[in-house]
């Protein structure tokens, strides 16, 4: 189960993080559904002569990576996505871990909104992306049974996801 | 063939428009590679209870299309993406055409940077999302042979990428 977070469960300083190693495959699966066919990221014979040597993922698929915490945990289910800042920094390369974290950074409960520091470092500890996301938190507690457990873990379990809490 | 533009090659108002129908695959897609499994994306039942009343697009998955064209056309291959700022104004939902335009703002030669406002306008000609993009030029024109023409279609004679051009 993922439940959705009020502004009055979070606090300042509230994070949580989510790690996955980019493929190939997540790469030209964006490509194909963005339609962004840069060669940067589907050429290796022109990435080669690039600056970066290799084919680099994304910057919009890394960015993605927010979302799916925003989504699915902070503040998670019934969150309405208002705007995001972003500072692509450094590529990320086919293979790399990289780690986003979402920071409460801060809580604007007259008008229901949360500010979130949002940064993703690679294997090495380098910061790839930085920026901020603008959200309205869900108004009542959200609880919502998923197939997908945090983190991209399967509940075989409970196939269908349902919903047993409130959204308004 | 799509060919990269250096800031020279660029005045402001230059515009490219992009259109694409958000199909459902395109966001199953796109949560399986971020992860984002909000059950506002993938739970018909769920939705029904929001405001939205039905499944909406990822906002990342819309924000994915400014990236397309800066990545095969404004400026196109060569560029580099440094930021981007978002604001999600409306929902996206299943089979809704999206128009995503990127227009030159502000050019920065000293620093070979292209500031580019970029928005998104659905078949009704609401606005999705609005917000700039801010990016680094090539420094030299770089063509390539793409198996993908602007806007999707496929150069059926041309399966292969090549590199004529130069990026440094």
């Amino acid at each position: 189960m993922i439940t959705g977070k009020t502004i009055n469960e979070m606090k300042i300083g509230d994070a949580v993080e989510f790690t996955k190693t980019i493929t190939e495959a997540d790469i030209y699966m964006f490509a194909g559904i963005t339609g962004d066919v840069n060669p940067a990221h589907l050429n290796e014979a022109y990435a080669k002569k690039t600056p970066f040597k290799k084919r680099i993922a994304h910057g919009m698929l890394t960015a993605g990576y927010i979302s799916a915490i925003l989504g699915n945990q902070l503040p998670g289910p019934g969150t309405i996505y208002l705007g995001q800042e972003l500072k692509f920094l450094a590529p990320v390369f086919i293979g790399d871990t990289v780690t986003v974290r979402v920071e409460v950074a801060e809580l604007m409960p007259e008008k229901n909104r949360v500010r979130l520091k949002t940064t993703c470092t690679n294997q090495d500890g380098k910061l790839v992306l930085t920026g901020e996301a603008l959200v309205m938190a869900p108004k009542q507690p959200v609880n919502v049974v998923t197939p997908m457990k945090v983190a991209g873990n399967y509940e075989a379990s409970l196939p269908a996801q349902r919903e047993v809490g409130a959204q308004s």
